[in-house]
């Protein structure tokens, strides 16, 4: 007989249920919490309510925001013509960390996975189309993961898009910049050749 | 420029701090926390509100409880003679899993550690002497982890509690030195528990 205390077991219980949290590091967190100040804890629920109840999808690029539309979307020198499109947000926030892209960008929200059932209407496919009618965009980046979903999110939706009269690119495959050529599989070398750019 | 979300941040910030938490995790909990519907995240704060404001101290053995005295307090079938000394909370429900321990418990939360400066005016000390006063206590034993501080703390407390004519017990070497009695599995603890040796 375990000695239970109810408000405890609940707790670890939820954290139990976040993604890789076992049940060690769910009691770790839970007795983290039992040490809290009552102004930190109040601070935690606060973060997690206000988190909850005021992010959702920008009415454009169905990024996550705070605001009707993002910030991204909102900012005017960003280049209107171009349009990457991931799977998620944190993919959005790792290219926004190359200091590299301008345009915009549109998040699906997820792949198209016939072994999960997701299909494109689960994905925001139609968004993505409808932002494509008024003739500014001149390019459409796939830069979904290099996995085999991704792989065909992105064909699918190219078979869309081209016939609209807009490019469709794809993301480079390489060696990643400082790994060992020894290390890497034989898929993404055979790619890197296959890409080659004379020096 | 990173893409900011105000709530988003505060809300990773607020996982970031948790013990074992790095900054990519963070961010996995948030979004994970972002796409609970809205009846799991009332739970989650519930939880989390719930056992910060209602778990206290047993105010007998200084376990954490919701309610006045602990269950194992309560336990009418619990022999009284005997105290078991631990660090930590977590420490009792280890204990507790090796089914081999009848007696009761007194956690001290925390150990003496003059570097940290926690003396044992800082540790439940206090309340485990007054314990020993009534008579009905005949061994007390040590179970503070098998670590410098833990030893010490064992000596500095038997070195109390012998003049008062108690018996007082340190859990056996079966527990591995340097490792934590929260990781001990059940067989190693109560192979400890059954050799433990008198001081």
């Amino acid at each position: 007989m375990e000695k239970k205390i109810a408000p405890l077991s609940r707790l670890i219980d939820q954290f139990e249920r976040m993604p890789g949290i076992g049940h060690k590091s769910a009691q770790r967190l839970a007795f983290y919490v039992l040490n809290m100040t009552d102004g930190e804890a109040k601070s935690l629920t606060a973060a997690i309510t206000e988190a909850h109840e005021k992010i959702r999808r920008c009415s454009v690029c169905c990024d996550l925001t705070d605001t009707e539309s993002c910030s991204v979307c909102e900012n005017p020198s960003r280049d209107r013509s171009v349009i990457c499109v991931v799977e998620d947000p944190r993919d959005v926030m790792a290219i926004e960390r190359t200091h590299e892209y301008n345009g915009l960008y549109h998040v699906l929200h997820g792949v198209i996975s016939p072994l999960n059932s997701i299909g494109p209407e689960d994905l925001t496919t139609k968004e993505l189309i409808s932002r494509l009618s008024d003739n500014t965009v001149s390019e459409v980046i796939m830069a979904t993961n290099p996995t085999v979903e991704g792989e065909a999110t992105a064909v699918f939706l190219s078979r869309i898009i081209k016939p609209l009269g807009i490019t469709v690119s794809r993301l480079a495959y390489g060696v990643p910049v400082g790994a060992d050529l020894e290390y890497a599989d034989e898929i993404t070398l055979s790619k890197a050749i296959e890409g080659r750019k004379t020096l």
